[in-house]
């Protein structure tokens, strides 16, 4: 390292898609990631330890800006409500894990190449 | 795109160096530049349009991570205070900035071949 012997540097990216605001990030796929597993919005809001309503706004700002819904929910029934992630989410969710997998392979060799010299 | 015919999706891109706290990113890189333009913290602060308790808050929290400063200040004399960048900040600046260059790149490629088929 260049500037402090005993220190290890690391890094942290973020990466968000969007149209006009930057509106899908960490946040909502982490949403859309616990809906998928637990089927729940209050569950995954619950497990990220944010309000529904916090929660909520966050989905609504990613779906307003994409221009197509990522959650669906259908209320009541047997055992209560139940939410899924729609196809276009998913198809989403899955170009954005790929692309942030493959580019953290990059950040990393680039992050070596200048600041481990 | 796949999701939509008239919109036009980008990403953006946030990437902060630090060792314990995600302390170095584009905030603290703004103040840096600014005041090597402008040799002063208050003007800098100016152009960013946030307070100098904020503005310090930021620079203090780096430099406390890091280990070292990032800006050096003479206090008072003719004309006033006069604020300059380390020869440690002024290097970490520029592995920085050619990191973010070189993986912005990479990102733009992956960006597309993800995203626009």
């Amino acid at each position: 390292m260049f500037y402090k012997d005993n220190s290890e540097l690391k890094f942290c990216m973020k990466l968000k898609v969007f149209n006009e605001t930057h509106a899908f990030g960490p946040g909502v796929v982490k949403i859309l990631e616990l809906v998928s597993e637990t089927n729940s919005l209050s569950a995954s809001y619950k497990a990220m330890d944010i309000s529904s309503s916090k929660g909520w706004k966050i989905i609504k700002r990613a779906e307003e800006d994409l221009g197509f819904p990522l959650i669906q929910s259908s209320i009541g029934g047997k055992g209560g409500g139940y939410s899924t992630v729609t196809e276009e989410g998913k198809e989403l969710l899955h170009r954005y894990n790929i692309f942030v997998k493959e580019l953290d392979i990059e950040a990393e060799r680039l992050f070596k190449k200048h600041f481990t010299q």
